[in-house]
């Protein structure tokens, strides 16, 4: 096989006349209007879709994280989408700043139903749309430029009569010419004006005109010409909030909304993470990030994005990547010697008070909850002497990733004091040191428990330790028997992560079992536990990371003191 | 917790004083010169490097896909990186057209190891850097602008001067200020002038400028505005190869990477998928492709690019993200119905020699050896009612990512066909019939095998199948039971994916397992079987895809013949 000559079967976008652009010179100074469509286009496109109950985890989570703008859902095309927007609605789970839209594609039936899912909301706002490029007119609808026009214009006299018919709420009107990108921009123009002069927007009382990539087709340069093209030629355009949403088909949807910013776009339509159709939305994160490391608050807190990553994907069930900006395991990380000299000078020379200026670290990995690591290898490069090919070969024990990263602290310390290369069991009596023998002041002595999983009863547990040397009983309840074990503790622990692995088999065989968690407001922490019993195993892996957490909190505290 | 005002802890990024730039008029409509860092920057962000076995299996991938330009490593840093530079060149590994790049740091001693480790190669680029940003010669160093440059030009002549007493070999020159982006532009002016005048290149042999943004510090358009600074204001232009390489802290490489060409780079660096330091490297397939899908060959070839994900994969020990532009498991599935409906349609009226213009699908999925998937729901958005969580709740199947895409095209044969919903029992009895139950021309009857992992003797394998209706008895060997098995067949198999699982537990306990494997130059396609012996289940597995793949040539060539 050879890649065939794409001469005759793509053509290059066409570029757009506007050679007095001004967005070059533009700086973004102020964040843009967010909107999260997690729950929409993020949720249609997931293998699994999110169950209400997963749904209502992502909006509390969006809410948490400072969105205003959600839009909830696609009431007309799913059932489940049209109960969580009444869910929402009912049980007032809606704050008052934050404003829910619901999309819903220009025909009338599912305009009504629409409407009607947000029959009671405080304010709502109603997204139409419907298909205007080329390929839609001729290949999908077979209709001229006025047919589509006014598929676009009945549909928005239908939403603002039935709106008017609920004076209660405070609707918002958002307009969509799909696939936007992809059409060419006078037609644009004027299906957007139509609507407009429905919909009869003011300076007081704006609405949106959405303009997406629907599918990215060109460099973001262009996309930035079409917007600002746009920006400039709409009717009304002080009755306007412009508004992107920026596919990832070539990987720059992060790229393209920062231009479409620079030229004249309000608003930003993505996702948590950049979840989405096909190659996903533009990651809302990243965005909000980016403005930040430029000295602008993006009005979103991101201040635990470890916590933020959990919750989305556990709904997403889809993984961060290792690399992704700001978040992905190996970030804040650095490997190469060279690198790590010169970050540990650059730490050393920060003052507290100053502007931000560590080599290779574009942003305080404390800001956002995480810490940077300096990965020391134990024999560089050689591909079979990292330390976790070592715990794996020679102990069977298989970490995971996040705490490869987190172990190879304890392993520079050691390196750092004594100067030598590490033995496979040099290795390994750091790790055991570090975390399985963390007794102190919590040591698991045994457990007793009764879990029927035919019932609904929770699973019960009663556990024996040794508290700071004096024997300690609890008790505790949960959905299942870590859950219950963290109950019993009593203390303000978040699990972040959990694996476990067995290690040998047959009568000698043991389990081991590693946990991240988060103690009070503290940063994540793995705990690590063998045993030959499964339960056990986990239950010390608890407690290893708990002590870890305390004494790294007394550690802190002696030095504030000291 | 809450973000904390960044405004005195972060600032903007300075503009390019170039209001005269001309880049955001251009377009490209030639590849760039590619170079991949896979083997150098990519190899040292990786928790576990490569292995000399794993850097040949890259470098073979890096000479299949098309590259000429290749970095090796970095020789004088690494014992691993010299050798595998000395065993390409002693072992003639490198074509005639392909030229092998070292990186060194310009100090004497590593100058000298870094020429060493290439005497004897037909051609070969020595790669020299220091840093030059503000921060480096402030915290790091502690030096003057000039001291910073007599660090490179010191470098510069050593080079020079090692080189001319080995002149069997065709060397090549390639300088980098690193963190060049965040440097001052008449700084790196500078310093380059200063660098180029000492290896004097020629319009006939020119050297090469790398300007990389080490740390992505602004929006894509400031780095373009810096090339078109330094291509203009550069001495001998017309000597030289202006270089890129963008890193992804703000996750906009590629659009660094694009719009730099656009301002007058000749060359780009980066990795596949975009592995390197912290966030990576920009992703050169993302690049190359995003250029034929305008038309333009890039001159590398990804026409099989599950192979290429597999091996990169396998050498990286990262996964790329379902997402990843082109090659992600989701980026070819609709899951939507109006998606659907309109992707059919565009595929009814496509004609075979007429431009690409399918609703959704930015390229051609055939062209990369991959399909196009839609995805049906048995229950639309539920979320307990997808195929894979009923085949997982009701029978203990746990189905594998791209699995669960392949499956959903059998199920939504039957769905087209019956137009009824599905029932949990239906959707197994469909993946039952499309899968398990695949039994000729291959059927499996028994196997016997001797294995002992003490010797280093290749597994041995007898298998007795039934074939076509005849009994059929084979032999093979190989290094674990499938190689064998495979083996034995006799058939041009590549094994791209793996899963197994146990269902149950005890005396009646089943296991599940999945391949996906590559028959001739079919597709990949999965096959999937249970049993209680787990080596019987993963031989019966790959039966199934094996006739699974048979049936459909036979399907394709019969259509031929009608």
């Amino acid at each position: 096989m050879m890649l065939q000559n794409p001469a005759s079967k793509y053509r290059a976008f066409p570029a757009v006349q506007l050679t007095d652009r001004t967005w070059p010179n533009a700086i973004i100074s102020k964040p843009p209007i967010w909107m999260s469509t997690d729950l929409r286009d993020g949720n249609q496109a997931l293998i699994e879709p999110m169950s209400i109950e997963k749904k209502l985890r992502m909006f509390d989570l969006l809410i948490k994280v400072g969105l205003k703008e959600i839009e909830v859902g696609f009431p007309s095309a799913s059932q489940t989408d049209f109960d969580f927007v009444r869910i929402l609605i009912e049980e007032k789970r809606i704050p008052d700043d934050v404003t829910i839209i619901v999309l819903t594609q220009s025909r009338d039936e599912l305009i009504r139903r629409t409407v009607e899912s947000c029959v009671g909301a405080k304010r709502a706002i109603i997204h139409l749309y419907n298909s205007v490029a080329p390929v839609f007119r001729k290949v999908v609808f077979g209709m001229s430029r006025e047919e589509i026009t006014s598929i676009a214009t009945t549909g928005a006299k239908l939403v603002k009569e039935l709106t008017k018919q609920h004076p209660d709420t405070d609707w918002g009107y958002e307009y969509t010419p799909e696939s936007f990108s992809t059409t060419e921009l006078d037609f644009s123009k004027h299906i957007c004006d139509a609507v407009i002069a429905i919909f009869e927007p003011t300076p007081g009382k704006k609405m949106i005109i959405n303009l997406p990539s629907t599918v990215e087709c060109s460099t973001p340069n262009v996309y930035a010409d079409q917007i600002e093209w746009m920006s400039r030629k709409l009717s009304r355009r002080d009755s306007l909030i412009i508004s992107v949403h920026p596919h990832n088909d070539r990987g720059t949807a992060v790229a393209s909304a920062e231009l479409a910013v620079m030229a004249g776009a309000d608003r930003v339509e993505g996702c948590l993470f950049g979840n989405g159709e096909r190659t996903g939305n533009v990651d809302l994160v990243t965005l909000a990030l980016n403005l930040y490391t430029q000295g602008v608050h993006p009005g979103l807190d991101f201040s635990d994005i470890d916590e933020v990553r959990k919750v989305v994907e556990e709904c997403n069930q889809l993984p961060v990547h290792p690399r992704h900006p700001y978040v992905g395991d190996l970030v804040f990380t650095a490997f190469s010697g060279s690198h790590q000299d010169a970050i540990k000078k650059g730490f050393a020379k920060q003052e507290a008070d100053a502007i931000w200026e560590i080599p290779y670290l574009p942003i305080d990995p404390q800001d956002l909850g995480r810490s940077y690591d300096a990965v020391i290898r134990v024999n560089s490069q050689s591909g079979k002497g990292g330390m976790a090919y070592l715990l794996e070969q020679d102990f069977g024990l298989v970490l995971p990733r996040r705490l490869q990263i987190e172990f190879s602290r304890a392993v520079q310390q050691v390196a750092d004091q004594t100067g030598l290369e590490i033995t496979a069991e040099g290795i390994y009596n750091i790790f055991s040191k570090e975390y399985f023998e963390q007794n102190a002041p919590y040591a698991y002595q045994s457990h007793k428990m009764v879990e029927d999983t035919c019932s609904d009863e929770p699973v019960q547990i009663d556990i024996a330790m040794i508290h700071h040397g004096a024997p300690l009983a609890l008790q505790g309840g949960g959905n299942g028997p870590i859950d219950a074990f963290v109950d019993a503790l009593g203390l303000d622990i978040k699990l972040m992560d959990y694996h476990e692995h067995s290690i040998g088999s047959g009568a000698n065989a043991k389990a081991a079992c590693y946990v991240e968690l988060r103690l009070a407001n503290g940063p994540t922490l793995f705990g690590a536990a063998t045993d030959s019993n499964i339960l056990t195993a986990s239950f010390k892996a608890v407690l290893s990371a708990v002590n870890r957490q305390l004494a790294r909190v007394e550690a802190a505290e002696g030095k504030v003191a000291a």
